[in-house]
């Protein structure tokens, strides 16, 4: 299949990237400051250059969001529309202007996160965020069909524990490789409106 | 005890109002055109002004919230954008801005819905909105302590069928009695971070 990565350089990228490309995906990567393509999907003016250049796809695949960390009594609305815009909107646009370049039992595979059911302290941005995605993916997989949409909702990464750990005390890490594994079941398979809760 | 009624003006706004001074308390309703108290709360200017009006509270409890109903495929980020300034944010700083006012152990009790979980077509900018609020209730019910925030999440209203029917076939719908019966369980109980589905 011909898989549009976002988030080339991340370290969830990076390894989504290597795990589709063993099973002997095209994979064309997009990044703002690395990849095969340069493009910032927070503005939707380059997604729509984006997928004019990229051409036909199989499956798009997202691995990258920022929100902002901050106490609930800090989050003002300007800091939550920073969130919207770089998690939500991002996605909900790589979704709305891929229709047409996706294949039609093609899939799009979104990043939120553990954070919507399960909430840290000074998590509020991102636990909206991903509480928003989740939704999205439930009710954008009932209009678009037969295209396909879920979502990919990982803890925090063992590998990042170092840096990350602190913020999830108790909660069990997950594995990239696991994480990739969901990426290749939305991919490959046939579900959607599906959340990958890992 | 001295509640704040967001949407005093709207079918639930009024269902609960009823529910709530029928049980005593002092409820003080707030709307855009209707109500004790004449305010905006998309904008956050206005909810500074309506707190300092309003003083102490022991609740503050929203029902009301806009978002706009498209096909994903015509929802735009301006469309995904103005629901999220019509019922996420509006919430988000009711919650934010309140916590001076409101009482130690007092709570917020916010406005989602049953497509966060349960879509339909041209439903996905709801869902969206509805999935941010859920998300946001769990994560901040754990930073502000004690002080609580829950969310009534309602299906379509027994007395909307005539209108808004269509929209949920075959889904059972819900009387507003018992939707107003949620917020007295979050205003008077204990519990906080709860999604109460109805």
């Amino acid at each position: 299949m011909k898989i549009l990565l976002i988030g080339a350089t991340g370290t969830l990228g990076t390894a989504v990237h290597k795990t589709l490309a063993a099973r002997g995906h095209d994979v064309v990567t997009v990044g703002r400051t690395g990849g095969d393509l340069r493009y910032d999907i927070t503005d939707p003016a380059q997604i729509a250059e984006l997928y004019e250049r990229a051409g036909r796809l199989d499956a798009v695949v997202g691995t990258a969001g920022d929100v902002p960390w901050k106490p609930v009594t800090e989050l003002t609305p300007d800091d939550y529309l920073a969130g919207f815009r770089g998690k939500v909107l991002s996605q909900t646009e790589l979704v709305r202007q891929g229709i047409p370049y996706v294949a039609e039992r093609g899939s799009f595979t979104l990043i939120t996160g553990v954070l919507a059911r399960e909430p840290v302290p000074t998590g509020a941005a991102a636990a909206l965020a991903n509480g928003a995605l989740e939704a999205f993916v439930r009710a954008a997989a009932i209009e678009i069909a037969p295209r396909r949409v879920n979502a990919v909702s990982p803890t925090v990464f063992t590998e990042a524990l170092a840096d990350y750990g602190d913020f999830f005390p108790g909660m069990p890490p997950v594995d990239l490789a696991t994480v990739a594994q969901a990426y290749v079941r939305s991919v490959e398979g046939a579900q959607t409106g599906q959340v990958y809760e890992l």
